[in-house]
């Protein structure tokens, strides 16, 4: 499905694919992992955090289109690193923001596409069936679809002194995850009426009115930002608990 | 620091130990990790939760005395199972509500105890260095303390049927763990003016109008409930990111 454009298409099959385009900013550089280097580009189980994630979306069937929007400066060596992924891919340069980065994604979404979803790189180890669980929230109607896990822990407000303030209803909140899925035209008219930068895609359509549906979420979809959570997700890998996908 | 009960002593070492009594409610019938059998003894990595939780407690200097409510069918069988931890350990008969637990073990620390702190035995990774923090922050004056981690994930209200109802504000949240600690004054007054059953003892706490502090949590304190949870801790442990404890 893809069209030429001047970005760089790594398409290393273009057999009938799925209707869904999905982004992945990944353009940032975490802090939170250590220092030096895009965060997309740390590695996991020796393969870099991207790689996983691309992999898990191009294994997901309603998934037609990959866009990933690197680092200016990275375009050749994502390029490179995601050439045999067995989806459509196209890699773009990303914004100095991470909303930027998903504008800049979102324009090199051919119009066919209507339904739009954007991940995070981070979430290296999503299933593809959450994917396609997002999708076919899309499809069944919703403008606006998040997949939310129950809160495991109390949650409490905490004042800036350290002092519990209050014990929230945890019963009534959602940990949410990506990806988060819209219609095209939804996500875009988000985008363009928010005024920051913001890293929730589904609160900018909140907040332009949209009613924000949820689906539900899956563990293996949590989010590699701290050392912690990467020696997680190697653990998990290491251990047969979740398969190394092949990579193509 | 052990006094004769009618309850089990399995101590099998009486140095001079800590000023603090942590109490280990164990008695409840987990549902979540699958049916059959007393939470507290699933197996992780071939060894009960509670076996991990309990020797994880008494590698903390500042534990004088570990009093585990277990149910009252398997106290002979927990009594055996933590007769080699190098700490005085008491087993008493849990309550049929986790509340009812907490009292019967706090009924069970002599009175020299002043600095009480209830833990979960799902919570089996908890780092010694935790418990000690929240010991040094009951010392330095706080009448009632709980672990808490910064919220990772966007959270959002989500209504009965689905829908996202609002963001919240996840900068003010804490992910609250534990060992809690509490004067043991704090604590008794707390259970004896609660109404029904709780599991958050801070929480009854701070409907008491105790001031409740904060001291920050540690990743691996993460409760142990769900299948997945299971799997992580079983791969932070089999990979070595987390070291197996000596049993005794």
């Amino acid at each position: 499905m893809c069209e030429g454009t001047e970005d760089r298409d790594v398409t290393a099959q273009t057999d009938a694919r799925g209707d869904v385009a999905i982004l992945v900013p990944a353009a940032g550089m975490g802090v939170r992992l250590g220092p030096g280097g895009p965060k997309a580009l740390r590695l996991l189980a020796g393969e870099p955090l991207l790689l996983h994630a691309v992999r898990g979306t191009a294994a997901a069937p309603c998934v037609g289109l990959i866009v990933v929007a690197a680092p200016a400066a990275d375009i050749d060596e994502v390029a490179s690193l995601l050439a045999a992924i067995r989806c459509p891919v196209r890699v773009v340069p990303g914004g100095a923001t991470r909303q930027a980065s998903v504008a800049s994604a979102l324009a090199a979404v051919p119009a066919e596409f209507d339904l739009v979803l954007v991940h995070d790189a981070a979430r290296a180890l999503t299933p593809p069936s959450l994917i396609e669980s997002v999708a076919a929230k899309l499809r069944a109607g919703s403008s606006a679809v998040v997949p939310a896990l129950p809160v495991a822990d109390t949650i409490k407000r905490v004042g800036t002194d350290g002092e519990v303030v209050a014990t929230v209803d945890r019963s009534v909140l959602g940990a949410v995850q990506t990806p988060q899925g819209f219609r095209r035209a939804t996500l875009a008219e988000a985008h363009a009426s928010a005024a920051d930068d913001h890293t929730d895609d589904a609160g900018l359509a909140e907040q332009a009115g949209v009613r924000v549906d949820t689906v539900p979420g899956d563990d293996l979809a949590f989010k590699i930002t701290r050392p912690f959570d990467l020696a997680v997700a190697e653990a998990l890998l290491a251990s047969g608990v979740v398969a190394q996908r092949p990579v193509a």
